[in-house]
């Protein structure tokens, strides 16, 4: 019995039109990344599991595929685990390999293996897929591209400030108004908690303070003092929830919140060294927005935070982020090592330009002109002018079988193919070619030099 | 403790020269298979194991790699193989998903699921990773890429002169001269088998047929008489071995042998059909040749088979192959539905041409300049220029830090970056940048005009 086909859920097959469009968007940002000088690399889908196991937290463990060894694996299976029926005790035994949760744990690996190949600062980029066990649902996958771009080797805030017009070179590129680039600081936040003498509530501050756009000031606060935040505290922090204005009052605001902190200090410090920057060198298309209740990732940057919003218009919240790391590869024993790096989340601007319309019409052009086939002499005819054609870079066919000709125009039409060419005996004789503009119908006969002319167009 | 890093057996890191060079030959094919009309697909790197079980045979049911199901996977396990500590009894129940192994079989589940949307006949092409549990080996990896293109949905020997044609054209694009694009048909195979009267040893017939150039005449009969095949039989092929000279001639030779088999017939008409299109229509670089020893995945094809030689050269083996298979459907329930493709080996043609030195210098090409940091205000002065270059295409970087001197040169030297620029407070003062060619080191002073007019060069 045949089968009927499907697919797992939370993975999807991409017809030609969407290829094109996502290759459009792949293209885009690498050709960003390459003229900023950054390299590309590629790593392998499957990394031994010890190198992801723990590098994520608990929930991310959960959510890493699991490969299962190859040949008899039963035969080194934990037997403790097998007889208790423990599924997590039973995986390291039976599963050795996982396939690639995010392309940030492999680039670190990537670079403590090969540091002895590497030339620091090294700017590498990466376009490959990654895949998490999460529960599928609208505009989440089990598989799914990472577009990234980073630099480890160098603290310089130049590369912030790369990263920034890296940003807004390729939503410019994509003809995406309207970005905003919204950054912050670990140290900005350290220092909030900090002034407030919480630090050991610093987590739970900043994941109540990032939710500020969804639940509101109030909702906020409400967390905050769940989380055993004083009313005290939560007095003096109160200026943070007025900031408003351009970057520049929002740091003078700042600077006086965070007075007695060294440490936030240090951030605002830094934050001024990009909005000068970007100020001496204004971005193209987006905007740089300070926004202080920024912390995703806060586990792991020690500086910059980097988030960006979709336009205004549609509703789809971050296509890209970041931010600065100070010991990523420590994990791996190489100590000392800062890194920075940015991310685009290749199908949200998917969707974005599908909404707002900014796919340009040739990416999903395919072939340009069909030759309608009469039969094997008359294909011979037709397929020296495709042969021809095609050396001239137009994209041309003929179809296969000398089918009816309703059927070749239909199939024609179909494809979105602008033009066909009939050449019969008649065109054959005098060397000519009947070519179609499909839409309006117009023929016109042509020798094979006419021909090339007017396609080429 | 800082584990120390490894991938697993089999696979592979990609350095940025090696990622540049493989992406050359991807383009190039990408490009070519575009000119001749084909469209690309993308299929989920993991199917569910019912769609890829059973395709390839017991040994590939054992290469497939398989993915352990998330949560508590033992809850659902076979309990009978889990206590006889079956594992290959047990793996249906703890693993639904597979990885890919070919895109063969993804394409012709894609093809089935997505029949009403698709436009008959279809030519498709795919470049993904597949993956096999393999015996790591010299050249073998357990991931590696396939570049495959395919029509379904016509029977036109159109398509097997085309099929050529591309062949021809990719290898050509490559710089690559030498190929040979060795064909033969399934239907002469069978023809053998029926002028022997051993039609049920057609397999053991055609594979020890197949390893001519490996084992010799000798060694091939010897084999063939090992399957049961009877002296009379081998007198009556004595003219295969014998086959020489031109295609034409080849052909002249069959037709005797293959007289009395109506099958055969057809196999030499269709053979002739395909030499006559490509005399019309010569090839560019590579050579056509009639091989009738070739068998490759007998069990599927039904006329045309492929194979590409590399240039002799180079010890290589087959660098493509492919063919005709009238089926491929049927396993998903679309019947009817002819087929004919090609695959390109990405791993050997990178051997071939690195051996051979045919990769451009220019696609390892990197950063064009670099400028050297000599400060923050320095570095504004040329971050402008950067930025100013970059808009005209030219890759530009600023080194990040104002490390010493040396240590900036040492590793422009070391990233091949043939320029860099000095611009310190003086030629900040005049508006200059001192231009260096690393390799002669030749310096001029420039405006940034000037600098834009050399670097794009």
């Amino acid at each position: 019995m045949a089968q009927k086909p499907s697919i797992p859920k939370g993975t999807r097959d991409f017809s030609p039109e969407e290829v094109a469009k996502r290759n459009y968007i792949f293209e885009t940002i690498q050709s960003e990344f390459k003229r900023f000088g950054f390299q590309p690399i590629e790593t392998p889908s499957f990394e031994n599991s010890s190198t992801l196991m723990g590098k994520y937290g608990d929930e991310g463990d959960r959510l890493i595929f699991k490969i299962l060894n190859s040949g008899d694996f039963l035969k080194k299976a934990d037997e403790k685990a097998l007889q208790e029926k423990d599924s997590t005790g039973l995986t390291s035994s039976i599963s050795e390999k996982a396939l690639r949760y995010d392309l940030t744990v492999p680039f670190a690996r990537y670079v403590v293996q090969h540091q002895n190949e590497i030339e620091f600062p090294f700017k590498r980029y990466q376009i490959q897929p990654v895949w998490r066990a999460d529960r599928p649902q609208k505009g989440r996958f089990r598989e799914f591209y990472q577009c990234d771009a980073d630099v480890v080797g160098s603290n310089s805030l130049w590369q912030e400030v790369e990263f920034v017009q890296l940003y807004d070179s390729v939503f410019n590129k994509l003809g995406l108004e309207g970005v905003t680039i919204k950054i912050n600081n670990r140290k900005v936040l350290s220092g909030f908690a900090e002034v407030i003498e919480e630090q050991d509530k610093l987590i739970d501050f900043t994941v109540a303070l990032d939710k500020l756009d969804k639940i509101g000031e109030e909702g906020v606060k409400k967390e905050m003092r769940e989380k055993g935040i004083s009313e005290e505290a939560l007095e003096k922090i109160q200026p943070i929830f007025n900031l408003s204005g351009s970057f520049a009052e929002k740091i003078e605001g700042l600077r006086s919140i965070l007075e007695g902190s060294e440490n936030g200090q240090k951030g605002i410090e830094e934050l001024q060294f990009i909005q000068n920057a970007i100020e001496e060198m204004p971005l193209k298309t987006a905007k740089l927005d300070l926004d202080v209740t920024l912390a995703r990732g806060l586990n792991y940057y020690t500086g910059a935070i980097f988030e960006v919003g979709a336009p205004e218009k549609v509703k789809m919240g971050s296509i890209g982020g970041g931010g600065r790391y100070d010991d990523l590869t420590g994990i791996f024993g190489l100590k000392n090592m800062s890194g920075i790096g940015i991310s685009f989340g290749l199908d949200r601007i998917y969707l974005v330009l599908e909404e707002l319309g900014l796919f340009p019409e040739t990416v999903t052009q395919n072939t340009k002109v069909l030759f309608i086939n009469f039969g094997d002499k008359e294909a011979l005819y037709a397929m020296k002018a495709v042969r021809k054609l095609r050396a001239e870079n137009v994209t041309a066919e003929l179809y296969p079988d000398s089918a009816k000709m309703g059927k070749q125009m239909k199939y024609a039409d179909k494809r979105n193919i602008p033009f066909t060419v009939l050449a019969g005996e008649e065109e054959m004789q005098d060397g000519k070619f009947t070519l179609k503009h499909m839409k309006s119908g117009e023929q016109s006969s042509l020798d094979l030099e006419g021909l090339k002319e007017k396609l080429q167009n």
